[in-house]
């Protein structure tokens, strides 16, 4: 037997849904809100979009269902990266689908969209829905990062669909995988195929986010999970009071997941790459500033700290990205072999240093060698280096020591450094959702077929007032051209959902700003613990700092 | 404000005493069990305590508590690494002493035994051991590594004691901290101080138990937080089916904390390192099993898994063990000068190579090059390797990545293998303690103030029937030196107290061994989610599977 007893208590949760799809399919009506239009690049999204570019946005209230009554077969898709939550979206769907109509028949394609392509599939039916309730992971039908891009793609996937008798698709994923569900919902229109496409917004990095998406799915979930192991580390350092902890959290580029995690625990630093890159610093003088912390904590007598590290920050610093464009070129094709030729560290050393520029040559020469090593011998299948794998965390630690060493020696600093590492990533991306990512991908999924039901396609299913109690939630749906502009992407324009990075002048960014001073010198760590499922709602059902502070609920 | 909601919510929980301490302080009357003798070299340690061996062993029961009233002031010391449940312990102990009678006192040394050398303490009062009550970490006083051990010492902390009028002091710490405890105890009574000594197990690592302690405090609660993240990966390894995790986790030698994280999770490979030691395997032979469920899984297309590795583990390998003796000797003194001043790694390879034993050399030669240096380049100030820091997960994912290749050519094996690295230790030596750790520290702490109150010294405060609810729990107290016997350390022969290895015909191991070739191949995961406070009991209140195996509860 390898049920939890946890598992099994959460399999008896009910998912709360927004009040106003509280009174059964039947009550649920459709109310039209205005035309739409794309942020940003109006006239090229509406002529790439001309079968669901500026349709209006809805919302449901209650009132008599008015859907026309046809069977529906729903095929629904994880894409990417994990995110707790995302059974909930498939379980929410498939209960408004039978509570619909029992005939109805929602897919699962294995394996993420290649599932669809490859006609890889399950038939959901209770007994294995059940087993999935408000549970973390991707495992129902697994997931994957095929993109679902090309008409060729599309055009396999309408066969798929034609076979089955597929009315609709549910695109559960990031910012990429919407923006391609809005260009499948246009190709299944303009074919007239009569296939819908719905998305939802998932991921655990929090870098979907804009005007009509208050919060991915996920980061809720991933954040605490963090937090609390953060906040764990706090306490056992300031027990301990002898090693600066060192933590490096996922995120990708943006740095939502480390404010978020640094709102909730107080750390004594938490680097910003979005302030990184504003400011232009170098590494050094990211170095100098943690140094710093340590050198006045040290004055105080507390040898002690945590530092919480960004997973895509080395990317944003302007002289480090300069640095690995010319490794990059450097071992380009042929010149790899040569390198890889030279026997011993020393020789390649004299090879990198013949053919880097001064200015990168001077960046390369203050990373510890084992950072060097890293970004020589670790490389992608395109010989590129692989910024993902650097461990920055053992990086800045490294560099903090140089400083110490030489403010010690300068007679400035007279403390003790003592480094530990860690780096948070898969311990979150399947953890059992929080009540609040449970409930609003529940939400979530069942919205996506209410939207089906009444025929729209090209939306997102969209939740929203999320920071007040799940009664008081809107659900309803928005066209996804309405949240694109056209970027640049690999030498073409492409409509996309532009990825939302930390801004400098929003109120997250600013609270933190405000008082990370005080955070860096003091010893204010908040220890949240582990997520709770069951007790007080001020403990189980609040979600982030991040959208208290951007809804002004928190000053 | 830094106080979490799971923070304020905890403050409020109630600690579950054992029936027996239910009645109120004026309830307790003590049950005088059989005299004890050591469990084994009696002679020896009867000679070493002659003022505090044999002592009868004591439960506590309801009746009329006849203790001698004095006023009692308490001294309390956390010793060695955190372990959640601590501050429960003085709070349990604070509240006793003060029910007793208002004007007692409970000082708290500060930073460990050496806070009792220094004279460096606070005294306690209920706005302070409020902040504390149901919370992780040491911070309340901080806790350190100095050990109480020398006549010297013991002559300053009986100062100490006198001038603020200390009538007893209690040692929250390991097997080492509890030896010192009752030497402390014996010295106390041969020079008439009047002192009292009582002892608390504590440790994460599970390695202080015994007929006598059933569990050691702390241990479940780190254990269902390293079995929370063992089980988020899990799930993320299943969803994504991509990655082996190589997992290290704390525990010193001991791989109770492995073990019972095993049981919870269900991973694939679980080294055990009593059982590598038992069998004296080779590093090779230890890859070469892992690599065995390797190929087995990717023979089933599942090219995933989970491993959990042991702290440890490498000094259980009697080639590595080797190895590092003869390492420590080849850098001894001057030598590692010569070492240090060679410039390049190919010079100190043929440096090693010349110096290393046939035999030890072969072992080094296997190694992956990043672990060759971490022996040679990271050495504590005495110059020896420091075991501790080698990186086993990386070690023995390297040396599987190895094998699979060899197996590759030899066309056996047809997978993919990439692998990611996780060491959870400080993220649970401080958690909220659970339920049950609240509970059982806060009834030791309690019970240790009866104890003194009775004028025990020299007893550990003992709490046992734990694998039952709290309320059949039975308090009482047991003479430490019941549970030594003499060991060789640094040359001598010294009383301690027995370290708790994992037993490979006891219940636990016997569990995993009937079922991990089962786990290896098949996926069998069990994910226990985060630490739960305010569930059903079912969730909430069960202590670890070691502990219901050991006490045939679960078959």
């Amino acid at each position: 037997m390898n049920i939890s007893p946890l598992q099994t208590a959460r399999y008896e949760y009910m998912p709360k849904l927004p009040g106003m799809l509280r009174n059964g399919i039947s009550e649920i009506c459709v109310k039209e809100g205005n035309d739409t239009q794309s942020v940003a690049d109006q006239e090229k999204i509406a002529a790439l979009f001309p079968n669901t570019y500026g349709k209006k946005e809805i919302t449901f209230e209650k009132g008599a269902n008015t859907s026309v009554s046809k069977k529906q077969a729903v095929g629904v898709i994880l894409s990417g990266g994990q995110a707790p939550g995302g059974h909930n979206v498939v379980c929410g769907l498939y209960d408004a689908l039978k509570a619909t109509d029992k005939e109805n028949v929602l897919y699962g394609f294995k394996g993420g969209p290649s599932g669809l392509l490859e006609d890889s599939y399950i038939e959901f039916d209770d007994a294995y829905i059940n087993m999935f309730r408000n549970t973390g992971g991707f495992d129902i039908i697994g997931s994957g990062r095929t993109k679902l891009e090309t008409e060729e793609q599309f055009a396999v996937a309408a066969e798929v669909c034609k076979k089955h008798g597929i009315t609709a698709i549910v695109i559960i994923g990031g910012d990429d995988s919407n923006t391609n569900a809005a260009v499948l919902a246009e190709y299944m229109a303009a074919h007239n195929t009569g296939v819908q496409v719905i998305g939802c917004p998932k991921t655990i990095d929090g870098d979907l986010k804009n005007e009509d998406i208050e919060i991915s799915f996920g980061f809720d979930t991933a954040t605490k999970t963090y937090s609390e192991l953060i906040g764990n580390i706090e306490r056992d350092c300031n027990s301990a009071k002898k090693y600066w902890h060192f933590i490096k959290v996922m995120g990708r580029s943006a740095s939502h997941v480390a404010l978020e995690c640094a709102l909730e625990t107080q750390p004594n630093i938490c680097l910003i790459s979005e302030e990184v890159e504003a400011k232009k610093m170098s590494l050094s003088q990211i170095a100098d500033q943690i140094a710093d912390a340590v050198e006045k904590r040290a004055a105080k007598g507390m040898n002690f700290g945590v530092a919480v590290i960004p997973e895509g920050v080395v990317e944003f610093v302007p002289e480090f990205k300069a640095l690995i464009a010319e490794i990059n070129e450097l071992l380009a094709g042929a010149k790899a072999d040569e390198f890889n030729a030279l026997a011993s560290w020393e020789e390649k050393y004299a090879f990198i240093e013949n053919g880097l520029s001064g200015d990168a040559m001077a960046v390369f020469a203050i990373l510890p060698q084992n950072i060097q090593q890293q970004l020589f011998l670790e490389r992608d299948p395109h010989g590129n280096v692989q910024v993902s794998l650097i461990e920055s965390e053992k990086l800045f630690a490294a560099m903090v020591a140089d400083k110490l060493a030489q403010r010690k020696a300068a007679g400035t600093y007279k403390g003790k450094f003592s480094a530990q590492y860690h780096f948070f990533g898969y311990e979150g991306r399947c953890a059992f959702p929080s009540n609040f990512d449970a409930d609003y991908c529940y939400s979530l999924g069942y919205n996506a077929f209410m939207l089906i039901q009444y025929g729209f396609t090209g939306y997102l299913s969209k939740v929203s007032n999320l920071s007040r109690p799940a009664e008081e939630w809107i659900a309803g749906g928005m066209p996804i051209t309405k949240m694109m502009n056209m970027e640049r992407r690999h030498g073409e324009d492409k409509p996309v959902i532009r990825k939302a990075l930390v801004e400098l002048d929003g109120a997250p960014f600013r609270y933190f700003e405000e008082r990370r001073d005080t955070w860096a010198v003091e010893t204010c760590y908040t220890f949240p613990g582990a997520i709770q499922y069951f007790g007080p709602a001020s403990v189980c059902d609040i979600t982030t700092r991040t959208l208290a502070l951007e809804k002004g609920m928190l000053k």
